[in-house]
């Protein structure tokens, strides 16, 4: 079992983060290291059993803070949107199955040849419509995570924070929330204003951390940097986020081809220290604890 | 001498787009294409000489739509500072001898281990402060340029239309503006009510047009998707602008190193011809010009 680490308490650790781990291996890198809380994808539990997968966190101790992931619900043609509704209510399934309330979305791109982003998003909103019952039925929430800009037309047709609770607030909050990632909205203005929007309408699913660094690899997809090495406020993200109310998991998810090539409990040990230097607030000076 | 194509009354080519072109070859290209309109770097410019540069152009019947580029006004210390200035002064003067009364500016990225954007974003705000007399005097317009995100960190920290607008407002409409510039802003769905209100203003001071296609390469700079390649919606944005009341030049400006290995002249034909296709109005189908 786990020792938790106090400091490590909002702590939650991606799989995708240190993806080289099979799923028994990062249950015990996480109680070598201290973690408690793990944020999981679909595919290596589906490899693993998702009953098994369920009993292997649950003897660990761990919780499971979110699972990505869902979504991709811009296709036009009806018999692929029916395949991707049905995809979700799977995922919703494995969610409740895994005992976690947070489902993340990423929404889909542009559908080949398409121009109309206004559209896809109002099938995004659509398919939200069709599957916040079933959400509902299963005590979890649908998380919609906007993307950076930069994947809007293969990834993800929302790419703000606005635009994802312009889309969650026409639903229920217990059923619709956001996902505020700082990798993807660190360089939006707006961002501040939105965070406590979200939080007011307590909208803030999960909160998820990654840095930005420079230059973007092919495809751009791979190259979340580890916290502290970019130019991320990533302390200032999670004040934000904590006026703004939101008490839950603090998930590190960086998709890092560099980080996988290493050891995975090392990885997992780097990201938590990070975590503490870059994420929580400053230890005060030696000598002022008494003070 | 050229012999100017109706429908190309407002396509301006950017050297960049047709960079294997020396500025002669530029001109040649150019007068047999039908094209009369030219963006410039600065670069080739000064490797050329500015007088003669400026002579050619003029002696080709060329007009010269805008001047790249200025900026990188982001440096916090004194001296970096001062040269960044002093560089902008000379690129006034490169454009005012260019005849050209538009100077792009990207406005440059974060500082080597800085993580406050909005610090940066004050600083090209007292940049432009100190720059705009220079400008009027010299006849020039500084157009700041929002750059995609993914160019926050690195190149450009004013990301969107609406802090380009913020910035540009703060100075008198003729001698600071904005360029729209399609490649950057095709995701945010705030850009039509962003460019409704640089055209109130009179802000608008340049449109650029690139298309947006996937994968990125490596470093995200050199994709650029020529026109009708990708998924920006090329003509709606170019009536966006139009319906703002822009009458001015529509440059087309892509960096794109897949382009640069070919013919200049038949990469300079196929833009003309992709403008037409795809920023144009759709011809009246045959037999309904009686009507």
């Amino acid at each position: 079992m786990t020792t938790p680490q106090p400091d490590l308490a909002r702590f939650s650790i991606n799989h995708e983060t240190v993806r080289q781990l099979s799923l028994p291996g990062l249950a015990e890198a996480c109680a070598r290291v201290g973690v408690t809380q793990v944020g999981l994808w679909r595919e290596p539990v589906q490899q693993y059993g998702l009953a098994a997968a369920a009993r292997l966190v649950r003897d660990a101790g761990l919780t499971v803070t979110s699972l990505c992931r869902g979504g991709f619900l811009t296709a036009p043609d009806p018999a692929a949107r029916r395949r991707a509704l049905d995809d979700n209510r799977a995922a919703l399934d494995e969610a409740a199955a895994l005992g976690t309330s947070t489902l993340v979305l990423v929404s889909g791109g542009l559908p080949a040849g398409s121009r109309d982003l206004a559209g896809a998003r109002e099938r995004v909103a659509d398919a939200l419509a069709a599957l916040c019952d079933d959400a509902r039925d299963r005590g979890v929430r649908l998380a919609i995570e906007p993307l950076h800009p930069m994947f809007a037309s293969d990834r993800c047709v929302v790419s703000t924070l606005d635009q994802a609770l312009d889309l969650a607030e026409r639903f229920p909050a217990g059923q619709v929330g956001v996902v505020v990632d700082t990798y993807h909205l660190w360089w939006d203005d707006r961002a501040p204003e939105q965070i406590a929007r979200a939080g007011r309408g307590d909208r803030i699913a999960a909160f998820q951390l990654a840095d930005w660094v420079t230059p973007l690899p092919e495809g751009a997809l791979l190259g979340r940097g580890q916290l502290g090495d970019g130019c991320v406020d990533l302390r200032g993200f999670r004040r934000l986020v904590d006026a703004a109310g939101y008490r839950g998991p603090v998930e590190v998810e960086l998709f890092n081809s560099r980080l996988w090539e290493r050891d995975g409990t090392e990885v997992l040990a780097e990201t938590a220290e990070r975590y503490r230097q870059h994420a929580l607030e400053p230890a005060a000076p030696e000598g002022l604890s008494s003070m």
